[in-house]
């Protein structure tokens, strides 16, 4: 679809498309949304963004993520340019990742000790392959269809991957007690670990962990000797920044962060009990750029600013309004409508949509009226986002429910 | 070894054998180098570095590759910084990444499209994706010992990671010519793709490309229908910026870059012929930070100074002189030492000397002299190395020839 009010975001996907395969890969395609989204961003501020168009948007997706203070933070973009002053990837660590490590393994519930990667993938298959040195076992145990990132083990599509180097996984039903005790009753003894995140994302819905879900999954663990892994790269630091297993109930061995631990630069960290640690000093695990002293002196500066602002309190009020705000309008409309997933990362469908279609289109509407509205993910709340961001959301997405409800008639 | 001068090293590194599995795992672990070596920078400026204690350093690691044109060079964080005052991690990507692929792309020799990830490994790997997704074979063949990344396939350290995710693994011998023809003539139809650096990389040497190898990769590479890939992770943009497989004399058909092309900021690219552009759109590749603006912003200012200050021509010189000087005070001491690598990334080693034990030690004094050499892995000479550094290490190696010269006596 083209559109005037796109015309350099449509440019833009030209070049692109010249240069860059399918223009642009992976999560961050413009060209899986609506029409009238935009495909590229020229700046952002806050809970702002402006696309190459100049148009202004709410963002709802925070980066996917990352974005959890608002974009330049003004503390956490401070931190940046000072540690910038000094040097940023050198020849040897600094002490800002030593410094850092003390302040998550003090503020995370229950670990012992941090290692740092830059993908989210990075760390989740660190905590596999560490299970795997631990238990000296093979086979790890997911929910299925869950994302851990792009590697073997866990991409969502295989192509270009000898389907063998997934042999070795077990996939259960999300919350399904009893397919988790039949996966170890059959294969304990092979059993590595058990990989989850602190609940179930799925593109249009989510689900939290049901009575007992994380507590079989210990005592299970326990009992076969396997190792249990929180994957809080989606999650991290929206719900506790003790990590997501205190807000959902669970008491992992290992624990996985990414994305929004230092509010868009580019860092990931896995945690461990002290028992893991001897697994962990046999992993060869390192990169480039995994001593960048600039993200640490980032994590840090978000980890202070995340605590001296109260930032989870805010997150969840606003997210709590816009949950209402949605709700309230949908059912004003005439048009059901369901919200599902905590406060912080909501997620939203229409009853009666199975292909999502009328989602698809509701969420192009009202990104055209300045409501970033992502049609196939959960969308992700901010600290930056005020009431007046909800305002402007709501008369944007009231536009959109009136137009669904008027083509449904 | 205790050391007052490295009290603050010393200190700092009980702090983080607390928090970090190992101290510091990985290749920035500094207590795998002699005790006269600190463990961590406090700053770093040019070609120096600054330890925890203020020690000043000239810098031959410019941290194991990335830091090409000198730490904190003005023209690439001020690229960093205005990019930085209009956003970073975005919810979309934003021009930098098209205006860098076009860049790279219109530069680098015979390649068509690029992508772009934050590890050399996940080029390395996607790299082997994309040739699996091409050719519809699995196999993989590289140089013994070469390394490419801390994946399965390549991993140095198998712990933690099943055995059998190498088993479509085949190594050849660097530059062995009948080798890699036999390797063909077996399993020729199962072989996806062959994966060389440029040339290859040991601790305490290096080997260029023999007559006839890369010619024979090539076409063999033809003859069976498999994919070459170069792996310039290490290499690139130290000795041409159409890719070191222009000055080495290589014809790949994907070829794989990060450490240096932006300064030291997070980011790797893969390039590709067009022919393989399809198979590459199937590939699953994704990943948080993937899309971060700042580290296009810093590869196309690199790209710009390396360019605008004919910094190749330098590297070169200034390689030369360190080595020239190096083996001329060697001689004058008496002793063998052997300069293997091109100039840009020397390595040495002492002749007589099988487990470069004197080789440590010598090393180690030099450090300890204010010119930080790495015991165990290639140096590499920035832009930003000048006559004087040549000159201030050139009198600390003296001293550190002298003493092990006396050691021999």
């Amino acid at each position: 679809m083209s559109d005037d009010r796109l015309s350099a975001s449509e440019a833009l996907w030209e070049r692109a498309q010249r240069v860059i395969p399918r223009g642009v890969y992976g999560h961050q395609n413009g060209s899986t949304h609506g029409g009238r989204h935009p495909k590229f961003i020229a700046r952002a501020e806050g809970s702002h963004f402006w696309d190459v168009d100049g148009n202004e948007y709410v963002d709802w997706m925070c980066s996917y993520g990352p974005m959890i203070l608002g974009y330049r933070n003004p503390a956490v973009d401070a931190a940046v340019r000072e540690q910038m002053e000094l040097g940023d990837t050198l020849s040897l660590p600094g002490e800002p990742m030593v410094a850092y490590a003390e302040q998550l393994v003090a503020r995370t519930q229950g670990m012992d000790w941090a290692i740092f990667g830059k993908n989210g993938a990075d760390a989740t298959s660190w905590a596999v392959d560490t299970a795997r040195a631990r238990t000296e076992r093979s086979v790890v145990v997911k929910a299925k269809t869950a994302y851990h990132g792009a590697r073997p083990w866990t991409i969502p599509q295989m192509t270009g991957v000898p389907a063998h180097h997934r042999d070795e996984l077990i996939e259960v039903v999300w919350n399904d007690v009893n397919g988790l005790r039949a996966a170890f009753a059959e294969r304990g003894e092979e059993i590595a670990c058990v990989i989850l995140s602190p609940y179930d994302h799925q593109p249009h819905e989510s689900h939290l962990p049901g009575e007992g879900w994380f507590e079989t999954v210990r005592s299970l663990c326990d009992e076969h000797g396997a190792i249990f892994i929180m994957d809080d790269v989606r999650a991290g630091f929206r719900f506790d920044l003790g990590g997501s297993h205190v807000r959902f109930g669970a008491e992992p061995d290992l624990v996985c962060y990414s994305k929004a631990i230092a509010n868009g630069y580019a860092l990931s960290a896995g945690l461990g009990r002290a028992a893991l640690r001897e697994a962990a000093e046999k992993i060869f695990f390192t990169g480039s750029f995994f001593f960048q002293s600039s993200s640490f002196a980032a994590a840090s500066a978000t980890l202070a600013e995340m605590e001296r602002t109260d930032a989870l309190t805010q997150i969840d009020r606003i997210g709590q309004l816009l949950i209402d705000g949605l709700e309230a309008q949908a059912e004003s409309h005439g048009l059901s409508f369901v919200s599902t997933g905590p406060t912080a990362m909501p997620s939203f469908h229409f009853g009666d949509d199975p292909e999502h279609t009328m989602y698809f289109e509701w969420c192009d509407l009202a990104t055209e009226q300045g409501a970033y509205l992502h049609p196939n993910h959960n969308w992700f709340v901010s600290a930056a986002h005020s009431e007046a961001d909800i305002d402007l959301t709501l008369r944007a997405t009231d536009q959109a429910f009136a137009a669904i409800a008027a083509g449904r008639q």
